[in-house]
């Protein structure tokens, strides 16, 4: 099979490397050439085309680009595609995706995929071997799709080593806001804090231990990410982030009134999470 | 050296470890006595006492039960020691502690420690050797202290792999507030906000990639230790927690007006966090 991976950052490269390893001929493109060249020379695509000749020329082509493009770029490569070829993406978000495309005529084969995994690096340079290995792959309005299509990508994820999970793009957008984009948030405004209160580095530096680096690892995530999957998640991602303001409230007011039993109760509250993660 | 250590959890209990690396006879006690037990089990310590037959026995007597409790006991310990005896504290806050003692006669065998490491879990259990290893070790108001004590603990410590810096009490309170504790509200708070919008565990453990578990992580942390730091560092968190949520209100109104240009400043830099942890 002949792979076309548009977008060559963290997400579509790793997933390059595993097709690849799989033996499949892989071709990219990035709108960034710097990035293009980066990835053949890391060997991480076989080739690079531009977006046209790799749509030509490819069996499958996956969607790997900031969720903006990929909203835009998606009706494009279903116009130009037959009836033999597969297109999914992996967008962190989905509803206005597959909203995009809900009736054009090659809507079945199309599949609108997410991959539960990343980290906080970008560009092809982060592209990692075993990304997805063992993370679930979030398969959204399953039912739109090709049944043919659906379960030649299933086994192709499978054999990725990853599990399969099926939402709704309206639920999986809720559940996305709720667990990955909030946390986002969190982390980028824990550092905005910290750098705003840190006058000097060198404090931060002594003083930050492996809780504080974990909680604001995901503060190093790209902007050209995050700023499309906020603004396209934007009604869901508001209304978790007043439920995480209103808990930090809680918080406040137990510490400013000094109320032990309350805090003891928030923080065992919180521990419940020590069972699901 | 005879080493006692009061307060055998995560803190207490890895530096018990190093201590009995280092060939140290170490004696612990734990007012809950099942962790006294599980920590001679474990031969975290080689025996285990009551304070008062601890203190008589020991060269060196380490604190580290929560801080309200080091706030508590150390006094108590001072009135009981003599000029050749060595005590220290590993309490995440410090100007309490140290006020308590400020004019007591035996204040100058005493030094007010920090660890900079820890992990989420509690309890002997939780003890792991090299936990303070590549760590910094912050001790407060070194002045107060026998320069003899401090040259014999800062030689302890630099056998431990720690690296050494020091601050007033009162600066690594306001430190310590602007990265650890804040670190631990925001996650405690994540937790909260998460198990309040999803009700179906299920789609946590499936939508929770890396990112989501790392934020998360420190939510974990028991409320024995956590609720006391809060309280004791009460000023200094509520000032630093005013200007978190204040962080978050800045992308609750860049998503809210989606203006993504002030969503792009916000994350660049936060971002910057990146050249320092």
């Amino acid at each position: 099979m002949k792979v076309g991976v548009i977008g060559l950052g963290l997400i579509g490269g790793s997933f390059a490397m595993e097709m690849k390893r799989q033996r499949h001929e892989v071709i990219g493109s990035d709108k960034n050439s710097a990035h293009a060249l980066k990835a053949k020379e890391l060997k991480i695509v076989d080739d690079v085309m531009d977006n046209h000749q790799l749509i030509a020329a490819c069996d499958f082509i996956v969607l790997a680009t900031p969720v903006q493009a990929i909203a835009r770029l998606l009706p494009e490569v279903l116009d130009k595609i037959g009836e033999q070829q597969l297109v999914i993406d992996l967008g962190s978000t989905k509803a206005k995706i597959v909203n995009e495309v809900e009736k054009h005529p090659m809507r079945r084969r199309y599949l609108a995929c997410h991959p539960m995994a990343g980290t906080e690096f970008s560009g092809p340079e982060a592209a990692v071997a075993n990304l997805f290995r063992d993370a679930f792959m979030v398969i959204c309005n399953r039912e739109d799709t090709d049944a043919d299509a659906v379960e030649k990508l299933e086994s192709l994820f499978l054999a990725m080593g990853m599990k399969i999970t099926t939402y709704t793009a309206e639920a999986h957008d809720r559940h996305a806001a709720y667990i990955s984009h909030i946390s986002h948030i969190s982390s980028f405004a824990l550092a905005l804090t910290v750098l705003d209160k840190e006058k000097n580095e060198e404090d931060i530096f002594k003083l930050a231990a492996g809780g504080f680096t974990s909680t604001v690892r995901l503060a190093k995530s790209a902007a050209e990410t995050w700023t499309p999957i906020f603004s396209e998640n934007r009604e869901r991602v508001l209304d978790v982030l007043d439920a995480h303001m209103k808990h930090l409230a809680d918080f406040k007011k137990a510490i400013d009134e000094n109320d032990q039993t309350a805090l003891n109760n928030l923080i065992h509250s919180a521990n419940r999470i020590n069972k699901i993660v």
